[in-house]
């Protein structure tokens, strides 16, 4: 009988006791996303422009390190952290964020334990890490290249373990191709692209000031 | 009935349909993978010494790229590309030694997809970069330091995957307490504890090579 199944997600047996149903609208939930994260990342070039003698790439990277350093806090420490969020009874927007994102990887309110290891790691370590980044770029800390690379293949080593264990499942997750490739495709690509172009940016910085390093002390000798 | 359960590993219910029981004992198992790694470390050592001008520590660093990178690629690498080792019928050296080990893990022989995923990331690419960082620290490169740390950071957000994903599952993976905390948790360990002294070293390493970087440039102006 169809009837024991009242949520929208696939695999259809998946079973969801308790399940709500999603209160918001996908252009609402998408909507509120975008604005919040336009109003960050203009903040952050505004302030990161009385930063003394700053590259226009750092300023950017400071955007960039601000949206997905809260984007790792906020929407994904609370799916890592709230296991029965697909149960909550009165709208709350960070439960309607993965209630919708689910219809493209069901495996979060389905809380398969590898998303749930990957989320809870990149929440609460790499979600503070994105903030310190900001911080180390705004000060030209010694350590802002290391710890941007490290951030970034932290992010890099999450989306292989997410993707690779989707596919050794199945990957059969998706309410329909739509959302397959709008939800789990797309807006995870960016986090595979962006993380990448940093991670080659910061080897290059890192390996020339190591190289530097060397030929001084070899004159010494 | 008992009698459908014809393998050691626990849950009990795990079912391994075809599965072949282990022919080697657990001392030969340990002993020849004990003496190729001395073997191999031995040679490394004594190969180490030709290169002009290396410290200790660089020498005892190859020891351990050459031995993780071997365990990696050979070790890890037949587990993560061979679904069907515990059927394997004639004695397999490698099948033999991933059927003991789950003896501390059962979910190697179960197959879990985190496992996988985890092992097949740690196979096809960290094995290879730690034997490019013996070269790289034999010829002293730039990039050494960064491939370190590169690599480092991986092997422990695999351990962190790795660990976190037995326990969000309910950590009852192994046959005993003994081949709980020998396998599981003593021979990981390693892996938790030295990548985590080399990350410590690298990022001091690069942190100081930015900083006298940065202060030239500051001259510079």
């Amino acid at each position: 009988m169809e009837g024991h199944v009242d949520h929208p997600y696939v695999p259809r047996d998946l079973k969801l006791p308790g399940y709500v149903p999603v209160f918001l609208s996908q252009s609402t939930i998408l909507t509120v996303y975008g604005t919040s994260s336009v109003l960050v990342v203009s903040f952050m070039w505004l302030l990161s422009g009385r930063v003394q003698k700053i590259s226009k790439v750092d300023r950017i990277l400071m955007c960039w390190w601000i949206f997905t350093g809260l984007t790792h806090i906020i929407l994904e420490g609370y799916f890592a952290f709230t296991p029965d969020f697909y149960k909550v009874k009165t709208p709350h927007y960070l439960a309607e964020v993965w209630k919708e994102y689910s219809k493209g990887d069901s495996r979060y309110v389905g809380r398969d334990s590898a998303v749930v290891a990957v989320e809870g790691i990149t929440a609460a370590i790499e979600g503070p890490a994105c903030l310190l980044a900001v911080y180390a770029i705004a000060m030209k800390s010694s350590y802002s290249y290391v710890l941007q690379l490290a951030i970034c293949l932290g992010q890099l080593y999450g989306c292989a373990v997410y993707f690779a264990t989707a596919i050794l499942e199945g990957d059969n997750f998706a309410t329909s191709e739509f959302y397959y490739y709008a939800y789990y495709v797309v807006a995870n690509m960016w986090w595979v692209f962006i993380p990448g172009a940093i991670v080659v940016r910061c080897w290059k910085k890192i390996s020339a000031a190591c190289q530097v390093q060397e030929q001084k002390k070899s004159k010494i000798r």
